[in-house]
């Protein structure tokens, strides 16, 4: 007999849409050991948050997601907002005691990584678990890259190459958003996605960058406001360019853009090793090529693998071989993985230490990018 | 203020638990005018039926599906067992005033297709609803392709290349299943997945198939029962080929086979028009290939459209641009449509005469296969 | 010290200029034993003859072709004329013991091409070779997939898939060519495209077709004449499909066709095998893909072979790994293995024979698009 | 009638066997108002220059390359020879009155690519004509895609993201060869690989980088000697990384790398403008692919432009469309560009300014290395 966990989701918007999914998924192709409850929905406006759980399968409504935390029936936070709000969520849910999943970035800054990271170390003494969003881990795909390079399939990484292509503000008349703004966003291309594909790297890898030399930049400065108006001012980067070196002794490039005209959500990676390669795209999700050099001259060539056989991560839960899935299942992936941690009394990986280092990559992108030379990542040696 | 649907399941099996998937996504993503209840599912084995429906979501269970045609909660019937069972079920529906969703094929003969297109007319004139299963038609690719092919982008249809490949019974050491079995499957990939390309190359063309040249085969007679203890002797076709004429003058080759070794549920059509053509995968399906002659010799070739804009069919619901879809999406597709005809009042589509006619196909490719000679397909002129 | 052979080509359109270029090339990148000298082009006008020769580098022009097989110089006659006229100078040449070297298709009738194979037979006795011009045997990947399949990589040959897309005659107004005068061309896609596919698909399974179900259609009956003043009458097929059956238990499809927009010339052939399967599609001509199932289902996929490495056939004769061949490179591979044949005495393949037997396919093809009916292959049982 | 002009040929490695099929080539498929003829190929060993001669085509040998800018039948001096020799011969020969084709790189030393450019400026006052052989440059791809930039096609160019990747060092145990030699080579990739990307990403986009953040590594510094007899000091780099703005204001991305295993030859760029992109892969060197962000979100894709029509650059001297051209080709294509300059008193493009350019580039690259900032490169403002 299963036992169940309540859960209360902070924000409603994009990620509020896919974590419910997620939450309302896990159950019937999971069959997790702890059985989540979708207890509380917390939002600012009632009447919004009324209709967002109504709609997503919420129970009840909180407009102030403190009241989340003094609720017995909520063992787990799930904080969905935008980037400046994490850390003061975060820190109070962990030291009240519920288990925390908490939306990449961590923070905006290192500074509120930081403090996320100790909270949650000091949590773990209490056997309260915490989780970032890096749900790009659980793409069965990327799993089994890592699992490849784990393994010693591709031999001594030398090289990654990895993209984060969109271009949604190709067109200078494209509107201003929240996400244009320094202080809700904390930054732009370079936070949202650039901070994606240094995890994404690091963790087919198991390497980390330690050092970068960065170009950010803003193509348009000044963008229409929604509904007319006048304009607003652009205060994040558009696009962020770096060249690294990773702890293992790898050299890497990472492109992050909003600006990639026909590239609608092209996570791209390719790793080279000595003996192999892999290569990922997520706009072709289902997808890992694989190449072993071992397969000799005749014969050897990247391998198309359709990462959908029940020997694949994840993928035996849900259909078929060849019945694709999509963005959405990652997340439910990441629950499964969570509500595992939480029942085994084991750490859910990625953790807020992750979140923190991926945090002074971007922090070293930025200080690399003002200063126009090397700079080392902070903690690396 | 919406109102409710009550919906009542038979079979729990792979569709069953596709179907529950959509029956529970629908609300959160399509707000749809009827808000569907997920009252009970009918399964023969208590015990099995039971434990499916808490993990699916379902709040009853049923021990024999008549039950459903009695209960007042119910107004769906969802039939997701085997063909061999759908013309009983579904005719009793029907006749029982319950709006039926059936799943594909519709049934195993001509002689129960037909029963079960007049027993949907006779319900159609009481406002009663009737939709089968051809969920491919819900891929936003294929939609997409069939509105192009409407709007005349491609000219005039030529030729459609028709495959369905699939790979699990390659190996001869593959065990049996029911689906070998003719009494319980009708056909083999015939029906089973001959029926998905016919029905996806008529609706992406808007034409039918007028006549056909068949080869049925088998090339393993003999498998052996899964969980050891001998053999059982295969009594359908392990693969279907046939060319075809349509009644707007195109040529078609059809495959369908499940010795494809490497193609796991490649569901792939191409149609060559005049001025245009169009190429499909289910293995990449959010991509829709478009070549359109008119841009020109100099620049025209075959567009990677990734079909996940918020102007492409049904994509907008779900998530932003480049966030890719899978297979399960189609039926929440197939069913946030069949409640949009319902509350509106009006026939969803495909219909259970369009399964039928896809039936005389299947019957024609079987005729000429064991006549070795061309066959007319009933009821086209 | 090498010896030098004598070469005398008749025709100097399409086919005389691919030749010409791999008389050219084979010397300096295979270094033949018998090194060709390009003697003297025979065509009807002295002024266009003498003007191509020029151009294309033969030291001599013939307005007969007959004066070719009186010269002493000329040892090998080389026809690159339409198809009527093959019989007539093939025959005329291995009867005055020139080896011969024939485009395809051998003949435009199968009594055509019985007396060319039988004076291939009777010239044999004598030490005179022939060799049909299938040059897409040449394809460095077409020949890697016969070894391949040779060595058993994909075990029983199930499925053969076979296509030859071009779209020059999809536009109505294209312009009418002798290609669509079934007195010069005998047939249209058949002859000119289909026996690519079907010589190409028996030469990489080994396998030979033993009966078909075809059609055949002409969606243009009447086409423009160049240069304005009227219109021709199309007397061939616009597109030829087919199924068929090989003497190896292999199920096939086929279709040739000069209507499939945007396919410029996609020679696509997949050949699905127990335990393995290739593809390869020409217009992508250096890349053959390969599914090894024995790769495990965890890593398998179609691995994209770069078919340039030194190891592959040809391709070590020409550059690196990785610089790409071209289409006229398979003339230069043929030119050098007929070299070859006859410096070492023994019989260059495809012969006569092969060609034979491939117009007896097209034959069948036609007597069953004719008939409406399955019709065996003539020779095979 | 055509006049002919005389070449002389220094070096038949790799670079001069490619060079003597272009101009064996270039006759009859362009037809040039110069008609070239193979005079006298210059090399030090009169043994081994004398089998090149005779298996290449070149009418006499010359075992000092001075002998050639003595002969009067000699009026194109074509340069294959390793770098460090580059820029004696070509001074001397342009100062002698001869045209020029020199390979690329110009130099190994900025210093000799500016006494190049010197000698070439003062040649062009004389008439004498000078060329450096970027040969990418002649891919119809390539041309094509500058066409577009140039049409604006794409818009304003906002990134430049160009990979040059092979594998051939990839393994450890690969031997040591002059082209891992400082002394010889000048540098590794950088000077081999990356020079050939940021001449195409200059060409195709129309601007030049003004500063680049590189990384320049070493993974193997000891390789075995081939034959046997111990290990050489690997003295350039395997890989060279950078990142770069341009004087139109896009942002770069470059890696140049000999470890990728699994990539042969794949020269790799995507330009992303405004309003489109395009895409381009050597290893698929007929294929172009082509973003118009015009058409429309619904119906918006990248095309895969096959280059190989009559209208494209080049393509229409050669086959049909879609029957496709190799790497060896742009040879042609180049020295076909270069006898229409000099029989036409112009100036061939690219010129030795060019090539000096690129140079800069290079030095900046590795400037930034090696000081771990920002460098500008020199001559740009």
């Amino acid at each position: 007999m299963t036992t169940t966990v309540g859960v209360g989701m902070v924000g409603h918007a994009f990620m509020g849409r896919a974590h419910s999914q997620a939450w309302r998924s896990v159950g019937p192709f999971f069959g997790p050991p702890l059985t989540p409850v979708m207890t509380a929905l917390a939002g600012r406006s009632a009447e919004r948050a009324g209709a967002a759980a109504a709609s997503l399968g919420w129970a009840s409504v909180e407009t102030d997601w403190k009241e989340l935390l003094r609720r017995d029936d909520v063992q787990i936070v799930d904080i969905c907002t935008p980037g400046d709000t994490h850390a003061e969520i975060a820190v109070a849910a962990l030291d009240a005691g519920k288990h925390v999943l908490c939306e990449k970035p961590l923070g905006n800054t290192v500074a509120e990584a930081e403090a996320m990271a100790a909270a949650a170390e000091r949590a773990r003494a209490r056997g309260v678990r915490s989780m970032i969003g890096f749900n790009y881990r659980r793409v069965p795909a990327v799993t089994l890259a890592r699992t490849l390079v784990d393994e010693g399939r591709i031999g001594t990484v030398r090289h990654i190459r990895a993209q984060y292509l969109q271009d949604w503000l190709a067109d200078p008349r494209a509107p201003f958003t929240w996400r244009l703004d320094r202080d809700r966003a904390g930054s732009g291309a370079l936070g949202d996605i650039a901070s994606h594909i240094v995890d994404t790297a690091q963790f087919i890898t198991g390497q980390s960058l330690v050092g970068v030399s960065a170009l950010l930049d803003t193509f348009v400065l000044e963008r229409p406001l929604p509904g007319g108006g006048g304009t607003a001012r652009v205060t994040v980067d558009d696009a962020a360019l770096f060249i690294a070196r990773t702890d293992g002794g790898a050299l890497a490039t990472f492109e992050a853009t909003r600006f990639a005209t026909g590239r609608k959500n092209a996570l791209r990676i390719e790793v080279s090793g000595s003996s192999g390669a892999l290569a990922f795209d997520l706009e072709s999700l289902n997808e890992l090529w694989f190449h072993d050099a071992r397969d000799g001259a005749a014969e050897s060539g990247f391998r198309r693998i359709i990462v959908t056989e029940p020997v694949h991560p994840y993928a035996g839960r849900w259909w078929p071989p060849g019945h694709i899935l999509g963005y959405e299942h990652t997340f439910t992936h990441q629950i499964a993985d969570l509500l595992a941690a939480i029942a085994g009394g084991t750490d859910p990986s990625p953790s807020f230490a992750d979140g923190l280092q991926v945090q002074r990559v971007l922090a070293a992108v930025a200080a690399s990018a003002a200063a126009k030379r090397w700079v080392d990542v902070e903690g690396s040696e």
